[in-house]
């Protein structure tokens, strides 16, 4: 199912400007929402996000028509994924973006199972650095062949999802989602500087951490300091809050620590 | 004008999957070629260099395909950049490649100025790093967003292009070429793994530098090291050999180089 142009279309395929510069430069952000029962989950959120992205590129989206592109789509199935993604636009060859861009809205929607959220997953450290020097480390764009090549790394070896270090060596975050380190009462996450995304998920645990007894904490984090951790969990809009059970050769038990399946709970509530 | 699927069409726009791989992760390779006369310049090193591309990432592209695209555009017009891109074409959603990918190949043409070609320019070191960690850097990707904002800062302080470090610090290239130093008769650029394109024309040069009395080399340097080069240049398939005036507030005098000039001379030979 595809939302194009204020247009509801059944599959994925429309007349398309193959000169668009998010198919061609990758100059262009996404989200990635979940829906249940017609609903976007953190509406509000993932529609500021997305609008905010495209305004660090230097273009504007109209938040009235994610908002309409997410809603109809949510209306299409009872638990769906939903990517919402805003293009530059064409332009003239060459990197240079076009003086008055025309913007692109598109979304798609696709099943999402209940079986992914809050299951527990192993991370494969991959060699290939997140690149914090970059603005678009901390946006949702186009350019995931990293994590597509490190994916198949992980895949390959038995792991789920790739964990990604940055250029400095200290965690960033995984292919698809934020991480968090459990040290007795202190909850820690990379901050954004790192080469992370403000993940949506990683704001409401953040904002949740407190309540459960947690002291929530942004800071850097080497691989050996991780793997120190009590628990490890990821979190997206997805799979909410999974458990880590490995990283690379060091096991967790995150998924039997209280602390982790409290914040897990409190989510849990807060995704209705 | 476009080429899809064996055909040619005017303007751009045609029905496209958006849930292309290329668009939604920028799992594509593509390449820059200059037709002159309705001929391909390094037509088989282009073509080769797709295919290879192609199958780093895992999927597999006909040459002939690529050919039979970049010849049907080069017939259409005097000079013309010709872009060929192959994506890895649709699959479910999430980062794992389809077991049976589909490829997508396109190509679109768009006049290429004669004046762009020789004509000397200025570039802006960005604290944007390429990250050599990733197997991308040696690849023409869409992941462009970083050289798109890059061209954007340097714009800004009056320069034409970016000159790109890796995260090491050591020079890579700029946003659109590969970069060579001349330290008397060496003619220096950096190696692949410093995060750099196999440029066709960079190829080009290091095969002549003989021949215009050069000891070519592919050795890492940093930014001090290549601002003590008595001339710099770039290269790339539009703008073949570009004599560099500017680094930053370090000025050159690239264009009167008489060794650069020659290697210019020689290929304008080899361009025909």
């Amino acid at each position: 199912m595809l939302w194009l142009e204020g247009r509801l279309r059944t599959g994925t395929t429309a007349p398309f400007d193959l000169s668009d510069r998010g198919l061609s430069l990758g100059d262009a952000v996404f989200d990635t929402a979940l829906a249940l029962d017609g609903r976007v989950v953190f509406e509000g959120a993932h529609v500021e996000r997305l609008v905010a992205a495209a305004g660090t590129l230097g273009f504007a989206v109209e938040p009235d028509a994610v908002r309409q592109a997410m809603r109809a789509l949510a209306a299409t199935g009872p638990r769906l994924a939903i990517r919402t993604t805003a293009t530059r636009g064409t332009g003239p060859r060459g990197l240079k973006a076009p003086a008055a861009p025309r913007p692109v809205l598109y979304a798609t929607a696709a099943p999402s199972a209940a079986s992914l959220a809050f299951a527990p997953l192993r991370l494969w450290p991959t060699d290939i650095a997140r690149n914090e020097t970059s603005p678009a480390a901390r946006l949702k764009t186009p350019a995931y062949l990293d994590a597509v090549l490190a994916a198949g790394e992980a895949a390959a070896r038995g792991f789920d999802e790739a964990l990604f270090r940055n250029t400095r060596g200290q965690v960033a975050c995984a292919g698809t989602g934020n991480l968090f380190a459990v040290f007795s009462d202190r909850l820690v996450t990379p901050p954004p500087a790192d080469g992370v995304l403000a993940g949506i998920v990683r704001a409401e645990i953040l904002a949740l951490a407190a309540g459960e007894g947690f002291l929530p904490e942004e800071r850097s984090l080497t691989l050996p300091d991780f793997l120190g951790a009590d628990a490890v969990f990821l979190t997206n809009s997805l799979r909410l809050l999974a458990p880590v059970e490995a990283v690379g050769a060091t096991a967790f038990a995150s998924a039997a620590h209280p602390g982790v399946g409290q914040l897990a709970q409190a989510l849990r509530g807060r995704v209705g």
